[in-house]
């Protein structure tokens, strides 16, 4: 049941208003493989500098998490300097120095060319495509995107489309790509440029999960504390992932409970700096989490009166 | 099963992208009226100014409306005039003429008196108090707010709470009156001042139930065409206090069912400027979409994989 993501592994300076952090390990594919890894063994296909506190990472993987397909070259880490407002509700970027990132050119060892998932996160999506062929085709393509890609390589993410299973971006990445400001009109555009099914990641209020003629809607955990946004979304995406890959099973029936155990995962990023809110969960207060959800969203519609 | 709304009796002049209306029937009691009256019928307390087109009330006593507490007085009616952004995301409101609304005296009539379900729209909490100690004590008293009663009479509005059972508002309200941006933290302290139960209200992305130690999400009804928000968080008060008067079911599970029902109402009351949205709409549509709702947040995490 191998899953391989490849994604950016950063290095995050982070201001909040709750405190900051300098140099915390970040980036895409290191949200996700924390959250991924405590469903299912992940490999990680990145780039870091000779900057970087590899033994951090190396530290992660006792929790099943391969970087072996982490090059490590010559030269600066990327690198992410934000701020969030008083209520967490918006973010600036202070400063992005990609390093390394910006010649970054995945290269699978050959223990990871034949994932059965795939995760591609959000890379140019030239580099996205040619990791999918480089590889026989796997049960389950996932892909992420950003504005960055959107607005700089549409012709080249448009073609990426054609040949993935699913994208999964928040719902301000949903409209740009489309177009449209409509949520569930920018999914079916979606769907009708190559991948059958979306998921639009709405932050704190959940995400959708979107296939021809059905929407399927998971909230937020509810958090009385949250600290750090940063990596949430990447968490939710290594939570799904992660199910999809534990179960081995992609049916939509199954999605949905990756759409669970993703909104968990989220809820877990948010409450540390990094990926520090990871160090003291286990599976258990994961699925215990997921069995919340059974009430937060039952609707008794069918049951009696009582 | 008497349902009764207090609150404003209005004319709306809206511009959105798709269009713009004039002196349209608007204010909160007419959205919550037209609403609840899919599911049980309703009395209303209001004013109106003697330019207000009576007859167009009129015409709504036919759908189990009773409009005889509303009092027709000399002067001109409420008025609000608004435009949307191009998202439909914000508004800006372009004038308030209160006229005769802002002398508003509730006055209900002898056939008004012993409601079983009372929902206090938003006027001067001092005004709310004064009809819920005018009646026997309902079985259900939900009330209403805004920023403006949040600020200008926060010692009235926080006596008002020690007296209803359910608090409903948006997030932004809740989070104003609390002086804290967190919703679920928010919603606590409404809990820990006298409601034993609060609706938090957050537009396109649902709307939370929150009791003590549990909490209920219902998403908004999925539309791809949105025409118009004004009135959507009364219709979904309307529909809500329509379903708990329709069943006579107070419990936190019926409520929950309140909620699909206030979630279906607003759906309708934003597919077209006014109330416009129900007129095409009867109690069959209505179930139908509330048994949508099954599928939309339904997580099937006990049944086998398939």
């Amino acid at each position: 049941m191998s899953l391989l993501v490849v994604g950016s592994v950063a290095l995050d300076s982070i201001h909040t208003p709750f405190g900051e952090t300098a140099d915390a390990l970040g980036g895409s594919a290191n949200f996700f493989a924390v959250a991924a890894s405590l469903l299912a063994p992940v490999q990680v296909v990145g780039v870091v500098g000779n900057d970087y506190p590899f033994h951090e990472l190396e530290k992660l993987a006792a929790r099943g998490i391969d970087w072996s397909g982490v090059e490590r070259v010559e030269g600066e880490s990327f690198r992410w300097r934000g701020k969030y407002s008083y209520d967490l509700q918006s973010r600036e970027t202070l400063e992005t120095r990609l390093g390394v990132f910006a010649d970054f050119k995945p290269k699978l060892p050959e223990a990871f060319r034949n994932p059965q998932y795939l995760f591609l996160g959000n890379i140019h999506p030239e580099l996205q495509l040619e990791v999918l062929q480089s590889v026989p085709r796997p049960k389950l393509v996932v892909a992420d995107t950003m504005n960055y890609w959107i607005n700089g390589t549409k012709p080249q993410l448009m073609e990426l489309l054609k040949h993935v299973d699913l994208l999964m971006v928040n719902d301000s990445e949903a409209r740009e790509l489309s177009g449209d400001w409509n949520v569930h009109r920018a999914g079916k555009w979606i769907l009708a440029h190559g991948p059958k099914m979306v998921v639009i990641k709405q932050g704190e209020y959940g995400a959708m999960l979107i296939t021809p003629g059905k929407t399927f809607y998971v909230p937020a955990f509810p958090l009385e504390e949250v600290f750090d946004p940063t990596g949430a979304g990447d968490a939710f995406a290594g939570g799904f992932m992660g199910w999809v890959a534990r179960t081995g099973n992609v049916s939509e029936m199954n999605l949905r409970r990756a759409m669970v155990y993703g909104s968990v995962m989220g809820s877990v990023a948010v409450q540390a700096f990094s990926i520090k809110g990871f160090e003291g969960v286990d599976l258990a207060e994961i699925d215990r989490r997921a069995e919340a959800f059974r009430d937060l969203t039952h609707i008794p519609l069918a049951e009696p009166l009582s």
